[in-house]
């Protein structure tokens, strides 16, 4: 193998790799269209006159904003609701409210306190989620800031660096540090030698001494970066001594953490509801005036020459109602076990989504200990069955906190499915000792919301193999019958976020105004 | 050279190198102690019997502190303010607040709105900054999360990528991936070959991968953390396309970008009181009852046998003031002025001291507009002259808002010290035009404060180089005679940062109360 690159092999070589552009090529040929831009509101011809109806099945987000809309346009709108409340996995728990968790069934025991509540559903927006932050706008739900990125919590694995935690801080400048180091010493050491020219390399050089905070010479020795140990304000300055890179690279947290706030949907600012993001819930509430009927269990969906059927099942009677067109957020798995006579393929496709799981527990902590520790917000990662804990970036210097004590994704749900709340509380609080000094101890009551056990859930954040996706969501994005419309984040490609189940409800609306101002037209009632 | 390292010749080779660890055990040696541990709330002794008095002279935040700690342990306090106003550099500005700049005095015209202010002195505060946060909850001074480093912001330069500006997130992706691809290269050749275990060779291979989130083969061809271009929510992301690995290295912004929110001080989760920063002030106000009297410049300063007589003006008339003890913060650099019988090598050392310079320009804009771009906060970088724009993070969603329109500091200064304060406004709105289009066009009105020209201040940022630190610092640190305490951030380790003055403040007063102590122990009067 050739040792020596010229520049230009370098330069080819870096970056030059077709990948990408060759991805947003095809990805510009098949003809995508902008959805991240600003998104213009929704401009539905009123139907006033012809008093179409529509019901919405499900008041998650997705289904109120559906509501909301066609309201507005003129629409006759119901909706039905199988839960005893609204919101779907927009929850927000406070003092008294119900985890409705399946066998399992909990009472918030929060204080009663504005600022004693769990997000246990979202509880992030990033910037560019523009459809979320335009209903912000619009319906007047106030946003702050939220910390995220937290370079003073921690970073703690049972199997390295004794157990003990690491200041994230820490932790990434000094894998910033090696790294450039690594890269430093390739170029030093004529890696990369003639016929670069020498300002290539100066440059090179530059650029990783300046990435990584290296010594002139390009060794990492440790950086201001990673914080201090001693002095800064009244002393000389001390950094952490750095850990060493063989420990580094045992760990396994670069793998992880290094993901996190670098993407776009987790990268700071982020921003979360004032008082918790039920907020935009409620705000929809009070902006629909249609019927909301919760405790309403669908039993059927069938497409008729004009419209849909749907019975649902109220106070143990069914009731049948009879609409033009239908807004349909139940969780896709729940769909083959309601009769309907949704075409073939579209069952299939509804049929082919597996639900995801979630679980997290919120507990509230009767002293904020982690301001004392120099963290106010933000999250500490561990390799613990907790996986992680959030600490509230609201409410700063109060007497107490709700944090999140664990948030676990998927498989690892499993171990945590099979304890009582209370075996979940402690299992937490066990988990929480090993990171913070007397953290069970600080612990007055927790929740816990496995969303695979959630009654009317039973999951969240639906999965879509690259087969199923491509066979499938353009169907699904359609609608059935051009009466029966699948909504909500399960039919997006971000799902488990609130953008896309608001892209969603945007998608099906306008599809239906398409349809809508084309019958009219040909009606002559345009 | 040798071409081959051993895995033991590598890892030594990386992060071995003695510098920090060296430093460390240095530090420890000479006997520093912890200065950014939590801080106990100071335990002065109350001298409420001997009414011992005290005049400060400057109500900037370490006068403050030090007259409202005072206070508390039964001292007599009268304080001294050359100015209009109380606080120093922490500086608010809010509708019909004064500016005070020498020649070019400015009256803000902002709206009469809550949110509608400027922050023209210290802005945000890290969560490691413990006696600042300290006051903040002893005096109830709401925090709220400022947003900082911001991915959707932007980083632009008049001289690269055709002057258009570039998300910050894309920069840093791009960064990141190229700096990996090269390390991957690297190490691919075979450049730390055998005897690396196939195994170390493997992790190294698959760290770069994960810090770059290169392809598999280790080329960066663009990554989702760049943010998206097109889809993500209803179609298929699309990610931007890399920059090229040339134009980033041609560019400089890699130097200061990488450094900024890595550093401690700027590192997420930052604050800043809810209302404006001098929330603060306005609470040492509130607590503190002792006189303090404003417009009133101090003329001269004299140690006595038995305390400091301290000469000023107030309404054209000379007033002496004599006390057992002096804490002064009157900015150094106007001490050799001001007649007093100082020691001389504390005189030299003050004397020694050279002022900085920083400049911020304050803009009411009647539109958010960079919300619509997807900004809630933090800050777009550039190297034209304004050098930063901030985007307030209170407030979202608001009709208008006050950006930050320019930071400079030091000799950059110079070149807008020349300008009216109206041909400042006009400037700042050309530099961001070249970022946000119509950006001029929404400027309402604006406010510059180059602290270099501010009266009774000229300066911000005390510089103490290497040699004048060595040689005077601790000697500042001690009282002159036992009695006259200079404080101030000027007197730290952290210039410029209210952290700073705190810090010195509490080291002044923990030298008097142990002053103190020895002599009632004396006295029999402990």
């Amino acid at each position: 193998m050739n040792q020596n690159l010229t520049r230009r092999q370098l330069l080819a070589m870096v970056g030059a790799a077709g990948g990408a552009t060759a991805i947003y090529q095809t990805g510009m040929a098949m003809g995508v269209m902008a959805d991240t831009g600003a998104v213009a509101r929704l401009d539905l011809k009123n139907v006033g006159a012809s008093k179409k109806n529509v019901v919405v099945l499900g008041a998650g987000l997705s289904g109120l904003a559906v509501a909301y809309e066609l309201e507005r346009a003129g629409y006759d709108v119901s909706i039905i609701e199988a839960s005893h409340r609204v919101g779907g996995r927009s929850l927000t728990l406070r003092s008294g409210d119900i985890v409705d968790e399946m066998g399992n069934r909990q009472v918030c025991e929060f204080d009663d306190h504005p600022e004693m509540f769990f997000n246990a559903g979202p509880a992030r927006i990033p910037g560019h989620h523009r459809r979320v932050l335009n209903y912000c706008k619009e319906l007047k739900v106030p946003l702050i800031i939220k910390g995220n990125f937290a370079r003073n919590a921690w970073m703690q694995d049972n199997d390295h660096f004794d157990g003990k935690p690491v200041r994230v801080g820490h932790y990434v400048a000094d894998a910033r540090g090696f790294l450039s180091e690594l890269l430093y010493k390739a170029i030093d050491l004529n890696r990369f030698d003639q016929p670069l020219s020498a300002e290539d390399r100066e440059r090179l050089l530059q650029f990783a001494t300046t990435f990584g905070d290296l010594r002139p010479g390009g060794s990492y020795a440790g950086s201001s970066r990673a914080g201090y140990d001693e002095g800064g304000f009244l002393r000389p300055a001390v950094s952490r001594e750095p850990k060493s890179f063989e420990a580094l690279l045992n760990s396994n947290f670069w793998r992880r953490m290094f993901d996190g706030s670098e993407r776009p949907d987790w990268g700071d600012p982020l921003m979360e509801v004032d008082g918790g993001m039920d907020g935009i819930v409620k705000a929809f509430v009070r902006e629909i005036a249609s019927p909301i009927r919760t405790n309403a269990q669908v039993q059927s969906i069938n497409l008729t020459s004009s419209g849909v059927d749907v019975v649902y099942n109220y106070k143990g009677a069914p009731q049948k109602i009879s609409a033009d067109y239908c807004f349909n957020c139940i969780p896709t798995h729940f769909m083959p076990g309601i009769p309907n006579n949704l075409p073939k393929d579209y069952r299939e496709g509804l049929a082919a989504l597996i639900p995801g799981n979630f679980m997290k527990i919120g507990l509230q902590m009767k002293k904020r200990f982690w301001e004392e520790e120099g963290i106010f917000g933000g999250a500490t990662n561990t390799t613990q069955p907790i996986n992680a804990i959030w600490y509230p970036s609201h409410g700063i210097h109060g007497d107490k906190g709700v944090v999140l004590g664990a948030y676990v994704l998927f498989d690892r749900v499993k171990e945590w499915d099979r304890l009582s709340p209370k075996e979940r509380i402690r299992l937490a609080g066990e988990c929480g000792d090993r990171i913070h000094e007397g953290y069970s101890g600080y612990i007055e009551s927790g929740v816990s919301i496995p969303w695979g056990r959630m009654n009317h859930m039973m999951g969240c954040g639906t999965q879509w193999t690259d087969d199923v996706r491509e066979r499938y969501f353009k169907l699904l994005q359609q609608p059935a019958g051009g009466r029966h419309f699948m909504i909500g984040d399960q039919i997006s490609y971000h799902s488990s976020w609130q953008e896309g189940a608001f892209a969603s409800a945007e998608n099906a609306l306008l599809e239906l105004d398409q349809r809508v101002r084309a019958e009219s037209s040909q009606t002559g009632m345009g």
